[in-house]
């Protein structure tokens, strides 16, 4: 497992989480068609399937030495990997809406609601947020594993989580927010899926407790690392790089990593993220390797 | 279980959902605290929690000759009432804001992108949905039946349920539909999640198959049920004694039964399905008429 597979683990994993969405949608032609047709648009329109990447990277660490794991193991690993993108597709379709970042751009193609119409974007979104929990009642697991999974992933994505940092990033438009308050925020608004993502590979996988807790420590570093990357790349890359509108959160006077820290502490903060990532996988030994890679991945992007 | 005891226990069960939803919204004052304040005022604003009724009736079904529900099994049923009552708020919500019905009043109260605004709005329905399967997770009774109860949901949430009836009303607008694409929408929109509300209350009472057979015929008609008088009322009824709009679905030219059937036609298919709901549920014997009584509640309601 050296750094240099890491590309070629990551193609594979992206595209097994490709082929469970593209399997597991509704179908272009079932009804509603148009519905179903824009649900896919969202869905599947690239997009860099960290999250994904996440479930299948974590519960790859609970292969005992010499044995894989098994063929429902891993079909549980798709489900839940594709559930975890459904739902970070619906947050985005949201998001975009004029109600709330009036965006009009995402992974470089319109957005849901100026390919369709702002009604449908709203019901796709209403409309993948329940096929995701549908996909984790469906994993060919214990049905014990699938009640810990559907309660890690519903209070992710709720009040306390992903809307919940969503609700508080809307209302601090124009507010100097703390270190801490900026931190509070992102924790729910991104962190929470990124945590739960990869809580929930070990779960579906059957990690031990002791896996677990060096997961909870990996989430807690990379969940906030990543929103520290995307805002860095917010405030140096372009629009064409990015596949969506640069520099569109400052514009916005929106308080970032980078408005409130600087471009070079905001920097200094990552790569103490990323390390902080390598020493919570540590004691995994050779299995936490790939979930160190995926930190660097995380910490290092330029899109 | 005679007739004349029904309104009492309806009043007794709607407490309990009333109680249950109170106790299981995140406080008023946890963080974030206008997300959470808005997500009660949605939630909490009374309605007559039909769905919420029709889980007790199908779950009380299943009680055996002599004996009771047991106390895990009344909690699970709570949960699952409040779970269903979650899931219509929030698509409420939505439903009218601007982009979709564009409604100021609900229940006789400013709607919540009225009373807080459109991003809140959308919001609360973001995050209303997750804590019902949050709720249904955490039911107290087996792991298979948990999973069988957040499937059912999510499909009938989903978009070959409530929010694929969505989609086609709102497309529907100004068309001329057949009976049976009229039908069809409805049995989507709102017949999906009565029938899941009265699945779900027999899964979680550990109904055996002839009961869930009972329930699954019954909610058909009910279903459909619920609709036509809703129509009804939507062409008879004033704002005031409705508590929103009246005649709004005519006026923006939207099919209903009655522009339909007419309200002669209209009010005989009505009658039909009543009958068809109490015949549903003879196999039940005493324990069915509860669920007979809640047929004839609804066919008959007048707000």
């Amino acid at each position: 497992m050296g750094q240099a597979d890491f590309p070629s683990w990551l193609a594979q994993h992206v595209q097994r989480v490709e082929a469970a969405l593209e399997g597991w949608l509704p179908a272009p032609d079932a009804e509603p068609v148009v519905l179903h047709q824009a649900m896919r648009y969202a869905v599947l329109g690239g997009g860099k399937r960290v999250r994904a990447a996440l479930v299948y990277a974590a519960g790859e660490v609970c292969i005992t030495s010499g044995g894989g794991l098994s063929p429902a193991q891993r079909t549980a690993l798709d489900r839940a990997a594709a559930a975890v993108e459904l739902i970070h597709a619906y947050s985005l379709v949201h998001d975009d809406l004029p109600c709330m970042d009036d965006d009009d751009l995402r992974r470089g193609r319109p957005t849901v609601h100026k390919q369709y119409d702002e009604a449908t974007a709203m019901l796709v979104g209403d409309a993948l947020q329940p096929q995701a929990f549908e996909l984790l009642a469906q994993m060919p697991i214990a049905p014990a594993l699938i009640v810990q999974s559907v309660e890690l992933l519903a209070r992710a994505a709720g009040s306390v989580g992903m809307v919940g940092g969503q609700f508080v990033d809307c209302v601090s438009v124009g507010l100097a927010l703390t270190d801490e308050q900026l931190q509070s925020m992102h924790a729910m608004k991104t962190g929470a899926m990124l945590q739960a993502s990869i809580l929930l590979g070990g779960v579906v996988a059957g990690a031990s407790s002791q896996q677990r807790g060096a997961l909870e420590d990996y989430a807690e570093a990379v969940g906030i690392a990543f929103q520290v990357a995307d805002d860095i790349l917010d405030a140096v890359a372009d629009t064409a790089t990015l596949g969506k509108t640069a520099g569109k959160d400052a514009a916005a006077n929106k308080p970032t990593y980078v408005t409130l820290l600087g471009l070079e502490t905001a920097g200094q903060l990552l790569e103490g993220l990323r390390k902080a990532a390598h020493e919570a996988v540590r004691p995994l030994g050779v299995q936490g390797a790939r979930l160190g890679q995926l930190a660097d991945f995380i910490a290092q992007r330029n899109h």
